[in-house]
């Protein structure tokens, strides 16, 4: 299964339980796509979010973002990985 | 010790291997700054690279990819993972 990564912007001052319960919010719905969110990493100062997902597609990625209430900004096909 | 992720642009084009001698460039100095970089994904069509570390602050990371030959273009703290 391909391999992406999204960019959220606009998180300045997110916390630890912002990103759980929105992480928390992309796993109820995900297997709707077969996406698979793995991991997700935030910096509040900044306000970036980038999220490593698996999925069939990058639409799959962004409409399951959308439906869980925080479209992703960019969203990356990343097929090289070391 | 705080996680990182860093990102180049303008890497079109790149392939696996040129990804990975990318990453044993970083690995073969990291640990003058005590940086650990994890992994690595690439979009070739965008020529976006995300770059995981471990390391004592961003300037380390910075430090080492600038020595390694590919400085990042930004270097972010991402001390909320999920």
């Amino acid at each position: 299964m391909p391999e992406f990564m999204d960019v959220h912007r606009n998180m300045v001052g997110i916390t630890q339980e912002a990103l759980r319960a929105a992480h928390d919010a992309d796993l109820a719905i995900q297997g709707d796509e077969s996406v698979d969110f793995k991991s997700a990493w935030a910096d509040p100062e900044s306000g970036l979010v980038y999220c490593l997902s698996e999925a069939p597609s990058a639409d799959a990625v962004r409409r399951i973002h959308e439906r869980a209430g925080h479209p992703a900004d960019e969203v990356h096909p990343v097929p090289i990985r070391v």
